[in-house]
């Protein structure tokens, strides 16, 4: 079906698929598995590396994710009160090498690389692609006045025009 | 929700989770982010290493499968032909260190560790867990004959009593 007429190879070399900043300084974006460029239609996988001192916006989305952290050091900020108004004052928790980690469906959250030196590489796993994300300017954004960014920067051009990840 | 209050730090070192063969010879078997364990609803994440010649048994799902290999070298065997009565004759894949495969939902599959030294060592997404497997004794075993396999053997035991997994 779609993983094998869609024009791209089964097992495929992660070294050679396209990667992208997408317009956002730091990141490198490649999508292992998509909604998109793969026909998937319950999970997706990105893997994701940000330079050191880049991070995601502030953002949540009504979808499950889970981090697997293969490189490199950072801070995950997450704002698990959805009682309030607004996110405000998020919990701050390292993130490391050989760490994962659950971004509760809806909680407000944001991944920081802060070494100085090392990139911080993730893979991450999303559910029900492709990703409707809302995205906030700060912490004290009330949660109603979140943009709504879809889709999202990696989908866009597959919108315009579906593309294959071979090519 | 389920991953603050159910008992266990957000972000978890993954040296530090625990892991079993669950009674297959070979394996190493590591829940990431799991339905039964952690009350993920739509995804689970497992980190699973095979020594050399052991492998999984040939079985299929309804869910969708992707895989990311970490470490080693392997072989992957698809039977995508789901017209017929029963698998036969699949497709082999060589599969590799830094290298991705989606399986099709519902397509007899197999992934052995074909290294004579080496670990296989592969992260394991799926889709609607916990998962239920059909289980082939061999290829030419109709479709209608394989063996439903429901928990699945890492979730026994968490049918039988809820664990939290830094116990």
């Amino acid at each position: 079906m779609f993983a094998i007429d869609a024009g791209f190879p089964l097992v495929r070399n992660i070294s050679a698929l396209p990667q992208s900043n997408y317009g956002r300084e730091g990141l490198s974006h490649i999508t292992l598995a998509g909604s998109l460029i793969h026909g998937m239609k319950e999970i997706e996988i990105w893997l994701q590396t940000f330079s050191p001192g880049s991070h995601t916006p502030i953002h949540r989305h009504s979808c499950e994710e889970v981090f697997v952290v293969l490189k490199g050091t950072g801070t995950l900020y997450l704002a698990s009160d959805s009682h309030r108004k607004y996110p405000d004052n998020p919990k701050m928790y390292p993130v490391f090498a050989n760490s994962t980690f659950i971004v509760p469906v809806n909680d407000a959250h944001q991944v920081w690389n802060t070494d100085d030196s090392e990139d911080l590489q993730m893979l991450v796993i999303v559910s029900r692609p492709p990703v409707k994300v809302f995205i906030y300017e700060d912490w004290s954004m009330p949660h109603t006045a979140a943009r709504l960014k879809y889709p999202y920067y990696w989908d866009e051009q597959c919108f315009d025009s579906p593309v294959r990840d071979e090519l």
